[in-house]
This record gives structure tokens, sequence and C-alpha cells, in this order.
């Protein structure tokens, strides 16, 4: 089928319009980041059923730029890595990923939810993502507590 | 007084031979290098007394080297991070810093200790050493039964 110009022309504008919410991508190299602090959530949490295990907090520069500065520019990301905890002989360690959870600032493309893109990967994939378009209800809805510091729940341990 | 000159090529030569092990410096900058990998020692574990709380494991890119092909050149340096483990409301958070354990590699300068210096600097000072001397007693002979993997217990977390 042949669409005249104009028509051709609206397709696009209307698939743009209807796409859903930007993608946030994958966060290549995050291990090599700046490894900001960490956390165990034990059961009887009351975030155990989302983040149970023991999770570590990595940043990259324009996000650790964010930690010091409490301005977090657009390009800053913040990446939540929640693997397994094992507790056992009275030491907690690690096992396998659970999630690798991604906040990536872009003031005008996540305008909706604090000019922050959320997202999931489950366990080591690099694809299958688990929040998807509900940031809002599934991230932001948390995040929102701490407007005054951009949305971010997370401090620098020096 | 005025030494004849062999003696005091003598008195050199002794000071050098008197001299206590080779020193391990801070390791300036450990915060930004790789994050290898966590642990919680909680009381009633073996090694409490002296490891007790979360500690998280740095390497320099040499180590990383030795992580990836199991041989660890001169330069590498590991960082044993130790901080207070605060077990609350079914969670462990970090708490003060304990101490800053170092393993630095040099075949030569350290080669009654498997070829690695050991050190450790008290809480967050960059200056109180607590291992000194005693690097054989109080580190190596602990690591002594990792010989088969270059005297590191640690492996890296992807």
């Amino acid at each position: 089928m042949k669409l005249p110009f104009a028509a051709f022309t609206l397709a696009i504008a209307a698939s743009t319009l209807a796409s859903p919410l930007a993608e946030v991508p994958f966060p290549a190299n995050y291990r090599t980041w700046m490894h900001v602090k960490s956390m165990v959530i034990e059961p009887g949490h009351a975030l155990h059923a989302a983040f149970g295990g023991i999770h570590h907090l990595y940043a990259n520069d324009k996000a650790m730029q964010g930690y010091r500065d409490g301005s977090f520019p657009d390009g800053a990301i913040i990446v939540f890595d929640l693997l397994e905890a094992t507790a056992k002989d009275n030491a907690v360690t690690e096992g396998a990923r659970k999630v690798v959870g991604v906040m990536q600032r872009d003031a005008k493309k996540f305008s909706t939810t604090g000019g922050w893109g959320f997202e999931g990967f489950a366990g080591d994939s690099k694809t299958q993502r688990v929040v998807g378009a509900n940031a809002a209800s599934a991230c932001f809805a948390c995040h929102q507590a701490q407007r005054a510091r951009e949305y971010v729940f997370s401090n620098y341990r020096p």
C-alpha cells in the first residue's frame, strides 16, 4: 500500500505520540561504577517482598556529581543491584542476582516521574524488563517521598 | 664524630638490613576502585572478633587483572573495607568504618609473606597502622591456606 506523504507523516507523528514512556536502557558496565553503599533487607522487613536480599548501589560520574552537589544532571544513572542474601553460619553472603534496578535522569523525557526514568532488569538479563510502563506506581510512588532530595533515597558513603 | 668511609658504608648497610618490613602505603582513592564483593560477618562467627561487620572488597586495575587471570602482578592492591553492621528492624545497614585492610602485591619486597604486603588502617585514619610488623602472624598465617590462589580468598562477583 502506498500512503500519500501527508498521511505517512501523520502516521509517524501518531506513532511517536502513542509510544509508551521512554525506555531506560540497560546500564552497560555499571559494575565498574562507583560503589555508593550497601544494605541487607531481611525477612520481616516491609520491603522484603520486593527488595529482600543484599543490595549495592552504583553511580555513574554524573550521579556522583548529584550525590556531592544535591542536584542530579541529565544523564545521571543510579543502579540498585539486588542479590540473594544467604544467611548461614553467622555470615551473610551474596547469592544470585535478583534484579538490576535503574534510575536514569532526564528531566524532559521522564517529566511525569520526577525527571527520572525507572526500570528493572530480571536476574542477569539485560533485556527482561520488570517495570516497563508501571514506573509511576511501581517506583515513583515511593520515591516521591524524597522530593526534597530529587527523589533519591541513598547517600554516598565515603 | 667523623667515621672513616668504610665504617659509614657499613652503618648504612646495617640500617638497611635492620629496617622493618617494607611499609604498605594507605591506598589513596580506593573508594573509586572496582567493588569486588561484599559479606556480613555476624556475632558467633569464628572471625567475628577480628572482622565482625559488613566488609566490601575493592580492587585496583592490576588486582582486577589478577581476579580475571588468576595471577596478580606487582602493583595489584586489594582493599578490605570493614564497617560496623547495624542490625535493626530486619535490615542490616552500614555504620562507622572499623578498619581499612590492604594487600599490596610486590613479589620481591614482601617475599616472606607470599609476595603480598599486608596492613590495616584504623577507622578513617590514613596513618594509624594496626598490623605493622605483625603481617606474618596477623594476616599471612590465614592467607597461607590460599596458596593455590596466590593467597587471595575473594573472587570477583560479576
